[in-house]
């Protein structure tokens, strides 16, 4: 009996509490009005309170008229409130500028929810059935989804559609029809994405239920009921490390932590920045896999960088966070540069800092030995002014012990330096190169030496509450 | 330029570490000997040492022969270390009672297998390609499955296995023999699920590449990498969650607490107990999600329950906990039953207590307050033997305020009881019924009424040890 396998569905997925207002979306075909006859059915045991309601969409003009009085005495019969809302579809359509599939449905839907808030419906119920989960299932294959798609339609949406005919094949709905001399209106339009799914249902399961599975539907029905598990399982655990890695969000912008996100598994990174670029555009639309790559490997670029988007959606990164927004973002790059007094004081504030420098003899050199925090240089090989300046883009290093020059970025890298300070770390350069990475080697060809008279010995004073800082770095 | 696919799958899957020793498994057929030449192409490169092994299955005669002899060729003009075995498999099959194609599958893997031990080999070449890929993935959705089945074939397995070519399509493979001379043999024996592969190459990917989407594999093989890091993700969180809830482990039995079992995610729940099965069955052939259904299912029974799964495996229900097994088990029921001393001590070792009555008047049994722990009954209602003991399936009881008889398994789960604490709580009953369920009424048959003369009450003295869990229950 169809009645007790719907029951089933909606005791197994808890569709249906008791006492629960419930809209039917009815068309007067014969899946709606299996549907509605259904819950009429059930009203009692559940002490349900059932409303039904109809858009009359004016495609088929006389037709779409006669389907609308034939919903209206099917609930005037089953004591059910029924509503009707009758749009000129095509013209709205034509106005908007939008296909009439998609202003049908969009009438409709509008319609529903309107109902639902007004009343304080629970659920709005409408009527796919297995044969439609099976068609989205092999439409969502062929058009390439992962398993947000591949899982087919819910039987319970968060907004409070249900989905009670879902293990219902079509075959039966019809039989059950004519068993309870229903007589559905025939629906010619079955809108959503309908040459595909008209083909995939004429022709590619026919096919396939001739050739390899006579059960083909139940099979695809049940694929997507143990994939939908796995997609919620992973949905939920993305949507808690969303929360963990995100560190800002307003209405303008989404802040992660590059950090913690490079941390997590593949599979919940992408959805997390999926999450986040949600947030800023509310839904998907036009983002591919390619730009979610794009964001991925921007997490490893230089600070300030940034990337565009479809829909005008910006990622910067800004000092080991990902900001995703609209609006375009000025990352602040805290850039210095002073020229050392080499007999003398330099203060640095960006770094809380200050460099000491004295030109002395090699011999008073021996006194001061050099330590992480001082290096001494020859003076003559000095050109031009010294300064103490960040990173800049291609800057390179000819340390000594080194075969040739090194990035400092690369250097920065393998000392697992973060992003975010990777570009603070103070670096002495001339006119000609790089004496000093900071907390690195000095470079060859600065170096003291056999001919080497005088000697400019530069020492680093850092202020107290910047020592963790500093200290981790060397 | 193919081979330039090929070292970008390479890099981007991990395949290949420099230095590996490479055994290529090779049919003669032209991925094999595409994989081969590419192979020998980067060699350098990659400073490989690389081996060919070739199964001569004897199934197409003089055939058969030829392909080995090619190999062979081949291999000598590569600089390629080769292997050679001959197999009479069609004997073999009809010895073993197995089809030809599972047999010469088996054989060559164990050969392949067995070459690597011996050598040390790092790596397994075999040469799957995208179009291959595409049709595991639609014959895996076709007989319905999970994203088990449907991740499709892995670039790379724990056991050595690598597929350099899963990103190449058959036609670019073909190109690239012809571009480059090699002649490779023609494979009239694909062995693999050999009828429903071929109709899917031949009919089914043509059908949907004329009719719905014309780079249907290509989105079939990226739907599989899509699927196979949700998959890896989940897979290993069961995997943790399972040596969580992994209570003990032997060669005999494996066994789960299902408390633990129980509070985690469906998606994952399924996992654990797969895994389970599989660390005494090896592998999970004819279990079929009915099987995991009715082990979930088990979990709210009784102590003792078992079921019956393929291949000889049972689950138990034991005090708590879920026991995989494929022996018989019997589960200790520790049983108990007491007559009960009207005017003295009963003691009950299983419970570590005491139970002390007392037949006294009803005017004295006002100076003795019913507590807790403390009863009393009407001494003239009581036919028989008054006798504690632990729960029998069926035991109910008419308590006072009931209206009717209350199944006592159904008040223990009501009160929250875990499953593997009720069937030890102790019941009073005699010949007709029961009195008393501990930590609960008593029952009204049992009441002193007003033409109550004599009294028994009874009380219960526990060690101090048990209090814990007797006092959980009150």
């Amino acid at each position: 009996m169809l009645i007790y396998s719907v029951k089933e569905t909606i005791e197994r997925e808890n569709l249906i509490k008791h006492g629960d207002k419930i809209l039917v979306a009815l068309s007067g075909g014969p899946d709606s009005i299996c549907l509605l006859d259904i819950l009429v059915k059930l009203r009692e045991e559940y002490s349900l309170t059932i409303y039904a309601a109809h858009l009359n969409h004016r495609i088929r003009g006389i037709d779409a008229q006669k389907d609308a009085l034939y919903c209206s005495e099917v609930c005037e019969k089953d004591g059910v409130i029924f509503f009707l809302k009758s749009e000129d579809v095509p013209a709205l359509a034509k106005e908007k500028g939008a296909s009439i599939e998609d202003m049908a449905r969009q009438v409709r839907y509008t319609m529903l929810f309107d109902i639902k808030q007004k009343l304080g419906i629970d659920k709005i119920a409408v009527a796919h059935n297995l044969d439609d989960q099976a068609e989205t299932v092999l439409m969502k294959l062929l058009r390439g989804s992962g398993l947000q798609g591949l899982r087919g339609m819910d039987y319970v949406r968060d907004d409070g559609i249900i989905r009670p005919l879902l293990d219902i094949y079509k075959y039966d709905i019809l039989q059950y029809c004519e068993e309870n001399y229903l007589n559905p209106r025939i629906d010619k339009t079955n809108f959503e994405d309908e040459y595909t799914r008209n083909k995939i249902r004429l022709n590619l399961i026919p096919y396939l239920e001739k050739n390899y599975s006579s059960n083909i539907k139940q099979i695809l029905s049940r694929t997507a009921n143990i994939i939908r598990e796995d997609y919620n399982f992973i949905e939920n655990v993305a949507k808690e490390n969303y929360e963990l890695i995100k560190s800002y969000q307003d209405d303008n912008e989404t802040v992660l932590d590059i950090e913690l996100l490079k941390n997590i598994d593949k599979s919940i990174k992408r959805r997390v920045i999926r999450i986040a670029i949600i947030s800023i555009l509310k839904d998907l639309d036009n983002i591919e896999t390619v730009h979610i790559n794009d964001i991925i490997e921007l997490m490893d670029k230089d600070n300030g960088k940034m990337i565009n988007l479809p829909r005008g959606l910006k990622v910067y990164v800004n000092y080991g966070k990902l900001i995703f927004t609209l609006k375009e973002k000025v990352i602040e790059e805290k850039k210095y540069s002073y020229k050392i007094n080499l007999n003398g004081y330099t203060r640095v504030d960006e770094l809380n800092l200050t460099v000491i420098s004295n030109i002395i003899s090699k011999q008073e050199c021996l006194r001061y030995p050099t330590t992480k925090y001082a290096k001494a240089f020859d003076y003559s090989k000095i050109q031009g002014d010294l300064v103490i300046r960040n990173r800049e883009n291609g800057d390179k290093i000819n340390a000594i012990g080194l075969k040739g020059k090194k990035k400092i970025k690369d250097i920065l890298i393998d000392k697992k330096i973060p992003v975010e300070e990777r570009y603070m770390y103070p670096i002495f350069s001339d006119d000609n190169g790089i004496l000093w990475l900071f907390g690195y080697r000095i470079a060859e060809d600065y170096k003291i030496d056999e001919n080497t008279d005088k000697v400019v010995r530069i020492q680093l004073k850092y202020d107290v509450n910047r020592r963790d800082i500093i200290e981790k770095f060397i």
